[in-house]
């Protein structure tokens, strides 16, 4: 079985050029789902690989929106995976604060710097990789994949939900590589077991007619100062919400308050992970990682009233906005915190604040560690890394996930090829080559082995 | 003494469109002081004009701003008429909300539609050619004028102050009529005997780093929630400011109060006169003009954080300002309000919040009705109107008046062309034809009776 292995690893190392040049060239397609820039050609390139690879393909596009990708390699075998991914990005701004191009994808010290090198243009050809690895090394795949592949999750996937319900039985799978992971500063695998649910909606104050000289501001109201009063009975200055009720349906549960605490991270640990040491708050390390994965958030992405250019101009602003993300734990359920929240307006005396929902969102989603896809991944990671892996309850952003989990009832999880400097959503966002290649090659170990695991709890090609 | 009158009258009805011509070619001139733009060209025009007259012209740059123009027509006579307006214009934004390019002046039923139409192109010009107009039908000027015309007050006059002060002895007059002014619906003359002062400055909260993903947002704060919290801290929902001491100085004086006692005006009027009726506030008409007139505020003219595109992005922004400006009334002192501001951000824990002050600002001014040169215009706009004028202790907005009342110590006062729609700083901005006419009209026998008015209480062109 170790002979099989390392043919595997080689032909990766022998084909990195290669890989590279397939991922750089879905990288110069930029696929912006906000605007909608360069969406069909990003699932043009995709539906090609996944046909170069033997994949029937299908594209989805019953809701009108970017297409959705499912490609199937039906090997009739005992066992299949799915794998989720999405060959959208968010939008590149503040451009000028990229050192190059978002994308004309550039290598400087072993990372890829592009838009969507990491979130998620990665996964996605790292795992379309590693089965044309197989398929070439192996001369078939020791299992059945299916690939879906979103268009959308950028901003909030709203196509998928009806996809998922309208084909559920040509999407059964016994489990699901979802989008993410990655490894850590020190080599070691990170899995993430869960996504958070979110919700996206504006805040608006609109006032009739234009704006007005700044000197009415006695006694004409101004929608900038409606808007921040009303944003201020939201959030205290610890970041608690004071929303009646929001935390209510926020109860975390015993498994992930375990796997919390059996993370073996210390504060450096953290630091590196986010790369964000000197900006975190405080905290213990076990409150830290427990207030960064376990608890929901309303966040504020932009705000906007009035007059934002240089210099002076003495103006009441006839309308203000704010866009805001809120994150769900799992248990908080979307429809009930929208309701939540224009109650608490109503009743803070705030009708003039209109909420217009951009995304009614999804809830959370939680697979169970003791499953066993998810231990087998565990088993995957030790061997490809030589260590322990950190196991996540979840991401700390959000995916909508709980379609697999709840809706296809399948154990869902991310094992993949970010690391903690990939600056996803922010400009530089970068992968490095390094992690890309193993991380081919650790999603190749988990299709080798799946069948035999889930069938017979027998890891074969782990054994040496 | 009436047929001088009826000559001038009839010698600027003759002139209309000749003088029209000459106000548009001003308004086709963009003057942007907030960006610079065609500041120069604007200049060159006014002095050409200025030289028609046989003024004398000297031209300020000391500061390195903008030039401020000073006109003088020094006839040798017993008395001094300082004319202070400027040519400089706010910026044109929303430029959308415009029904017609903003430089490229249309007179549209009896309007005359252009940036700097009313604020304050209208009264520079008709001022000039009213003086034009005196020396055209009576052979010579009866009255020494000096212009002083700035290119700055949009941006809150920087370079005024150090002028004022450094040609002090060059600046000597009797009284002085200050930019603004205008007629209401009924066609009554509104006279305006102050200013508010103003301070205009940023808050800005800025964090290491650029934009992160919004899933931080548990653990990293967010800009622009904490700008929200500061700026909520500074107002209440009724529009009270919260800051301790703010109103410790703005006690209002008998003279004022008296003033808007004597306003015959009702709320027909006062919805006439702002133009914004659904908008305002339910409030006694007294206690409303009080409000408009007597009360100081605090401004937020722009706030932006963030992603304020379309669509969705979920990121905590990196940085978040908001641009505010506050109106100040009588005995208000600028440094103490900001001193005020920046103790209260403080002592709330808001040491993180930058104030960046784009204007250092200056005090509110304020002329006795009781100065004789008030009384005259009083007198004036009666014979031109035929009516009582309405006088107000100030404008709802603000100039740097102090330099002539404080600094110069003369009695100070508004008599111009606008109406109440002219929708100054904002799209749409207008001047009535007739308006303009009437006022080159009254400003006329102003200057015509003003030397024998303050030297024997006697003006001779108004009796008959």
């Amino acid at each position: 079985m170790y002979r099989v292995l390392e043919k595997v690893k080689s032909h990766i190392e022998r084909n990195s050029e290669l890989f590279l040049r397939e991922f750089v060239e879905l990288l110069r397609c930029p696929s912006v789902s906000a605007t909608g820039e360069g969406i069909e050609q990003a699932a043009e390139i995709i539906i090609d690989m996944l046909k170069e690879l033997g994949a029937s393909v299908e594209t989805y596009r019953d809701s009108g929106g970017n297409p959705i990708i499912l490609g199937e390699l039906n090997e009739k075998k005992d066992g299949t995976i799915m794998i989720y991914d999405h060959y959208d990005v968010q939008p590149v701004d503040p451009l000028d604060k990229w050192s190059s191009p978002p994308f004309q994808p550039r290598i400087i010290d072993g990372k890829i710097y592009a838009r969507g090198a990491s979130d998620d243009k990665g996964n996605l050809v790292s795992r379309i990789l590693a089965v044309k690895t197989l398929v070439e090394v192996l001369g078939e795949l020791p299992v059945n994949v299916k690939f879906i592949l979103d268009g959308e999750e950028e901003v909030g996937s709203p196509s998928l939900p009806k996809f998922i319900e309208n084909y559920r039985e040509k999407l059964g799978a016994d489990a699901c590589i979802w989008e993410g992971g990655g490894f850590d500063r020190a080599g070691r695998s990170m899995i993430y077991l869960g996504a958070k649910g979110v919700i996206y909606l504006e805040l608006i104050v609109m006032r009739r007619g234009g704006d007005l000289h700044s000197s009415w501001g006695t006694i004409i109201e101004n929608p900038a100062w409606r808007l921040v009063m009303a944003l201020s009975t939201i959030r205290n200055t610890n970041g608690k919400i004071l929303i009646d009720g929001f935390y209510d349906e926020a109860v975390e549960d015993h498994e992930a308050e375990q796997l919390i605490r059996e993370l073996d991270i210390d504060r450096a640990d953290i630091d590196a992970m986010t790369d964000q040491a000197e900006l975190i708050e405080e905290l213990p390390n076990q409150e830290l990682l427990r207030q960064w994965l376990l608890s929901p958030t309303i966040n504020i992405c932009g705000i906007y009233s009035g007059y934002i250019d240089k210099g002076q101009k003495t103006v009441l602003p006839s309308y203000a906005f704010a866009k805001m993300d809120i994150r769900l734990v799992p248990r908080m359920r979307p429809g009930q915190i929208l309701k939540l929240l224009k109650q608490h307006l109503n009743s803070h005396g705030f009708q003039d604040v209109q909420v217009e929902v951009l995304n009614r969102g999804y809830p959370a989603a939680r697979t169970s560690p003791k499953e066993p896809a998810v231990q087998l991944a565990v088993k995957v990671s030790k061997i490809v890394t030589g260590m322990e892996p950190l196991v996540f309850p979840n991401i700390a952003g959000s995916g909508p996930m709980y379609l697999i989990t709840d809706i296809l009832r399948q154990p869902c999880f991310s094992l993949g090829v970010n690391y903690p400097g990939s600056n996803i959503h922010a400009p530089n966002e970068n992968i490095l080559v390094e992690y890309f290649m193993k991380g081919i090659f650790q999603c190749c170990l988990y299709l080798m082995n799946f069948v035999p695991w889930i069938k017979h709890s027998d890891a074969p090609y782990l054994r040496f």
